[in-house]
């Protein structure tokens, strides 16, 4: 395990921040309504990099003046190690800190946009823990997992057009529902709403064919939190045969940063044991998953926060890494910008589960909120709020807030 | 019905071609080595509307010149008529032909592009008897709909990054495969590949927000066919909760030519009559369907074609109006260039089946070519040709040829 990497930007020094040096996040900002500029959070700061690249501070190809950082993640790895190297020097306690001291701002100044543009996003349902909760809820336990689960991972086209960044309000949705007592369906607000406590890959490098698990994770820029906003209702009555689409389509909402893989290297660890073995496609040739602890909160309107789920990417069956292998099996071409959810990440306790269908057991079991109020599902107003990070010795390398407030349904 | 509308383009004026005057599809071509621009074929022809647009004698906001119809389709419905209308002025027999016939090329001498960026791709199972066959053959008869299938327009989101323009070769794909009989999964070539014959609509206006049927119909900018190529051996395998997912993402081929909804109008036909009703916000103010006359034809390498289905896409139960519409109830944002499959388009009969799956009935009845062979699914060398054409009194509004090539799975 690392320890921390010393920075003049002093509030980079705490213990507490979620951007250390170690980390050096990549974002996209605006402040005193300028447009929205590439950026590196830094303790409580935000390194413009946009101003710090026109300066010649910094370089990396002119593609930190394009406000998204897909320009910059299709130079390649080569580029990503040197722009981290030039970072890590400049913003290190041995320097000099008059090159970048600059182009640094407050990140309470700026607003956080999306960092990238979203090529497509695809969602897999991979976490053990989690498709052993939904199974046993709708199939019973002797056939919670379906036959396939343990030969691949099971993943499903998403919509990236609703992609959205942290602190995006959003709306409930209609759709049709049908009860198993209901003769024919109605169409209505959603009255099971629910997050899925997930972790975003983002593909830095193309892909037209092929590739081994190896090249997948060389392929893969960096992670964020990912909340795949689920209307669980809408979801039974759509979702067979060919998956969920409405249910999974109002939002997905990603935290501000993109946290490197760089920065996660040393926290690999290997998925767990295998309970069958894999076929050679899907074999990791080392650890590729990471150890980063998770939470959801919960905040009803005008009310106090409950910590309601804690668990870690750990507990994932599939990386990332095995992920992009798999969905390129098929000839299927990736793109720079892809985004590949991990599946509702859940751990083997009560106190693990990254949905609130398994916390509320498909809403058999409401749960008491710390000011004493109950949910099953989310109610109107309610803030869900994301958490992660990866602990090192006296620092972490977080992914900041990802947040979102349900609105009332359209009228 | 309209008449044939006559050109000074003499080949326009033949009952035989797909691009009389009344139609005036909308492409992307290359000559000579020049980079890809926009055009409209017209007979034997194609109008360089790139050319034309730089030499004034066309406007359209110079969207014209960006080698993709996007940006033309992004100016809205008034200069979708307003482009139609110069054309239809400009290339008819009483213009004099001067300003427009520089700018002409012979069809054979130019190389054709895909014609706009794929924002997202969404394919639907909308087919009345597509669903009745595939539902038979898995579930019996009397299970063959699914629940909802009466009530909604089934749909899943595709892979944008593999949609390809008629021409471009199919390598057959590996996945993971296991046979009712085997024990374990094997990774190897699909031996089930298959094509669906669908029609796709494309978005040509975004949508942040339900929006209505008649919302939808207006928000189309036109229709290509779209053969969605599936390995029935991977999906049999993976499908499962989720849905497919790497058996549709080898390639969805699409006809090089955007038929407008414009071209369209005068064949406009209402969906069949409702087996149960639908709710409120399915409901089509007018007909949004098409009478299109589809076929299928497959060619052995180095044999000749045999056509081995016709249908018509009035045969579907869901416009894509009504797909559009229930694509957004939850509020998903729909952008310009999304594209959206019908769902394979079969017909009563046993020669209107829109996939092999159907035709040789899950394998189970091989069918013979002209030639003597047999195929249940595709072979490594055949061709598969799409066609399809709105039949007017003396003339067709046709959609060019949707082809595609099997090659070998990879070594």
């Amino acid at each position: 395990m690392t320890t921390l990497l010393p920075s003049w930007v002093t509030s980079a020094n705490s213990p507490d921040t979620d951007f250390p040096l170690n980390n050096l996040p990549y974002g996209v900002f605006s402040a005193d309504g300028a447009a929205p500029r590439c950026g590196v959070a830094i303790g409580d700061q935000i390194l413009d990099l946009a101003s710090a690249e026109a300066a010649g501070v910094i370089t990396a190809q002119g593609t930190l003046q394009t406000g998204r950082w897909n320009a910059f993640m299709a130079l390649g790895q080569a580029a990503w190690a040197d722009l981290r190297a030039q970072l890590t020097r400049g913003l290190s306690a041995d320097a000099e800190p008059a090159p970048l001291q600059t182009h640094l701002l407050p990140m309470s100044t700026a607003r956080l946009h999306m960092p990238f543009d979203v090529a497509e996003y695809t969602d897999f349902y991979a976490g053990r823990h989690h498709a052993q909760n939904v199974g046993t809820m709708f199939r019973g336990p002797e056939n919670a997992l379906p036959p396939n689960w343990l030969h691949i991972p099971i993943g499903y086209n998403g919509r990236a057009s609703s992609v959205v960044i942290s602190g995006t309000d959003i709306t409930r949705p209609h759709g049709q529902l049908k009860g198993p007592n209901d003769d024919a369906p109605r169409f209505a607000p959603s009255a099971r709403f629910d997050i899925e406590l997930e972790m975003g890959a983002i593909v830095g490098q193309p892909s037209d064919g092929p590739i081994s698990v190896a090249q997948a994770f060389d392929n893969i820029f960096g992670y964020v939190l990912l909340n795949d906003w689920s209307a669980r209702d809408i979801q039974a009555w759509e979702y067979q045969p060919l998956g969920p689409f409405q249910a999974k389509a109002t939002a997905t909402t990603i935290s501000p940063w993109i946290v490197t893989a760089a920065a996660l290297a040393p926290f690999r660890t290997a998925t767990p044991p295998r309970e069958v073995p894999l076929l050679d496609h899907l074999h990791e040739p080392g650890p590729m998953l990471y150890d980063i602890a998770l939470q959801v909160g919960m905040t009803p309107e005008n009310g106090t926060e409950t910590v309601i789920a804690r668990t870690n990417y750990a507990e994932m069956y599939y990386s990332a890494a095995q992920q992009l292998a798999h969905h390129t099996t098929s000839g299927c071409p990736m793109r720079v910008g892809d985004l590949l959810g991990s599946g509702t990440i859940s751990g083997p306790e009560k106190g693990n589960r990254g949905s609130l269908l398994e916390i509320s057991w498909g809403g058999k079991e409401p749960f008491a909120l710390s000011d004493g109020q109950t949910r099953s599902f989310i109610e109107d107003g309610d803030t869900m709020t994301l958490r992660g990070a990866a602990i090192g010795a006296g620092y972490r390398v977080g992914f900041g807030d990802c947040v979102g407030t349900l609105r009332p349904a359209r009228s």
